[in-house]
């Protein structure tokens, strides 16, 4: 007898026939003998609903206010999906985020988790019931507040859990088959990985690959929980994420995959002293309005001048905040304009084995170069290469480097709508 | 500086603009030095939508989860209201009815309140901000899971809230005026009350009028917490429900108001053995399916049979249980026949001081004779008379009373539209 935490997005819930189909894959998990506990996302389009109601009575909702109401999400999902599971004669309990023990910090709509203490899920898998649970959501510890993770929370939910129950296996239900080799939206013999370590899963999730959040795979990582990705809409396996390198067989492919992401910006600092600590002073400066960068260049000081350009990317929705914190600390920094590009795009290959393989990134560089796309930014880590490009030129070398590398399977991928929180 | 305790039902929070007209209204009061605590109940049809989509996934849904997903109506409320009030630049914070310390047994769906501690409100209240709390809904003291306080939950929980703050006044915010001496539907000159004493408004509220729920008439009386009903659409005071008979003025009008109830249907028990213990059998059968009994009625004994007829009126929804359990004991209660009457209608008329002028009654039924309406069953109490009618005469019959009893004003009654929780 296993312990499973399955964790079941918006979608898969989004109405009262796939809160009925569902019920029914949880009952065939009890069935089969298994403790189960499941984590729910808000039903469908309930938190887009919630929001334009918050919109609706005040342009800047209070972060303690809102998580309140976008938890009532939750709350609606979970008590249906109990009901339905006791409707097919095996009891289900229901619990929000502070009853499962959810211990958070107090950042309203981005609290991080600091513990879980999971006595009354606990004792609800001791008498037999199977215990549903909210995503997304938990209790502040210091305030008692009602608070929320933020995005891919539930999927952070879900492995909490899993790490605190000792679960042996955290299962992410989605609409998609498992990880890819690439968008199959973009390129469509993009084949599924079946099984991929957590670094590279790090990597993917960093780069763009939306299946699965940063944190809930970091999350996995630290507890050493195997998560397993996969589609509500099959019964196929999908993709195992799990130990380290050294875990996995000798047999492992070179490369993972190929991941992409359209939602960054690029800054560039024209003409700045080429001093020391003036790099610092801009990171400071960017770092103070709590924006996280991602790749960063600078390039050779222009002969004679004495200054350079720094440029870096970062989320689009930081754009605007970041441009203010350095137009403001244009003293300090003595740099001669800012400029500010949303139209790029970042493609990235990433593959534990290619720590071992040197020739990876020319191979890459070259596959660009023949498909005529121009490289503006590149950034490196052991296991990972990544190139900025302009947007339009995104797909072509999202197809360019997939097939250089001959990472499609024999099959077209199948693409379902919709997404989870 | 007084602590008032505000509630506000669904229809008055229907929509964002009515939630912000209520924000106003209570941003006044904070203005005007008091300290403010707000019920609020779910908006509008929310509470409908949420039992259509149970329905969608089980035909019985189990209490425990309905309650969670019913208690999800009020949090979408109090969220919004809080922001409403926030963004008038008042600090307000919502409360769920555990956060509020709101315990209650375990009866799901109509759970009691057993006690209430309210810490956490208070201490909202002493730091400046106003405290929002989701009426109908708190915690069970046994289990800790989440319960509702059926019909009526929301005015309790705010007479419940003022009694444990001390509150100077529970004001309960609807969409009619405050109490009238009759439905206003039925007798357009119906006047407001402007006072009334928790006893008469007990009958009142036990005989159908709808404006306040019988138990949160009981508890006000039993803590002496002077209720204030009126309207959420307009400033005029509406009607004071406060303290016993000797605390009110001499001047007390004689008669309060008629009541009249639609809601029930009457069991007739044909040829029952007119012997002892025989009616008790028959009202320990009706209360061991847990069904309270309104009027009863025991005809003399029909001469030379040794047998008898009992009525009784009762809630038409415990109808056919009622029925099915009688047929059940028909072996110990050895009756001929059962008959089962849902075209009944009750008219009562309600006044402290008919308890002091004995020709109440009489006028009461002159009135009803005079305007050639048949009565089917009588009862009275000290501060009430109540007849059982066809309820194709209801109207009819309220009419007559107020008018024998000149109860009527010189205006015409304003009659708003939906109802609350």
């Amino acid at each position: 007898m296993a312990i499973i935490v399955q964790k079941y997005g918006g979608s898969s819930v989004a109405d009262a026939e796939r809160i009925k189909r569902v019920a029914e894959r949880i009952v065939a998990a009890r069935k089969a003998g298994h403790e189960v506990v499941v984590v729910v996302s808000a039903m469908g389009d309930t938190t887009d609903e919630l929001l334009d109601l918050a919109s609706q009575v005040s342009p800047v909702p209070p972060g303690r206010e809102l998580d309140m109401l976008l938890t009532a999400g939750e709350r609606i999902s979970m008590a249906l999906l109990a009901m339905a599971i006791t409707n097919l004669g095996f009891e289900a309990r229901s619990y929000t985020g502070s009853q499962a023990g959810v211990l958070t910090t107090s950042a309203h709509g981005r609290a991080r988790i600091i513990d879980v203490t999971p006595g009354r899920l606990r004792g609800a898998l001791d008498e037999g019931a199977i215990a549903i649970v909210a995503g997304f959501q938990g209790v502040s510890q210091d305030t008692k507040d009602i608070t929320t993770l933020g995005r891919g929370g539930s999927d952070t939910t879900a492995v909490a859990l899993a790490a605190a129950l000792k679960a042996d296996v955290c299962e992410i239900y989605t609409d998609v088959d498992g990880v890819f080799t690439a968008d199959p939206r973009i390129v469509p013999n993009a084949r599924k990985i079946d099984q991929v370590t957590y670094e590279e899963m790090l990597e993917m999730a960093a780069c763009g690959a939306k299946v699965l959040m940063l944190r809930c795979v970091e999350y996995a990582r630290r507890s050493r929980i195997p998560i397993h990705v996969r589609s509500s809409y099959s019964q196929k396996p999908g993709t195992m994420v799990t130990g380290a390198m050294e875990d996995l067989a000798l047999e492992q492919a070179l490369i993972t995959g190929v991941a992409h992401d359209r939602s960054e910006a690029k800054i560039t600092i024209v003409g700045v002293p080429d001093e020391p600590g003036i790099a610092a002073q801009i990171f400071q400066t960017v770092a103070g309005a709590e924006i996280n960068l991602d790749m960063i260049v600078q390039n050779v000081s222009t002969e004679g001048t004495g200054r350079t350009d720094i440029s870096f990317t970062l989320p689009k929705a930081d754009g605007p905040t970041a441009m203010a914190a350095l137009n403001k600390a244009s003293d300090l920094i003595k740099f001669k304009t800012l400029l500010y590009d949303d139209h790029i795009g970042k493609v990235s290959l990433i593959g534990a084995g290619m720590r071992s393989h040197p020739g990876v990134a020319a191979k890459f560089f070259a596959a660009l170069g023949q498909a005529g796309l121009n490289i503006e930014m590149i950034s490196t880590s052991e296991i990972r290469v990544s190139v900025v490009c302009r947007d339009t030129d995104l797909d072509a070398a999202v197809r360019a480097v997939h097939d250089a590398f001959e990472l499609g399977g024999d099959e077209e991928a199948v693409v379902y709508a919709g997404t989870g929180r």
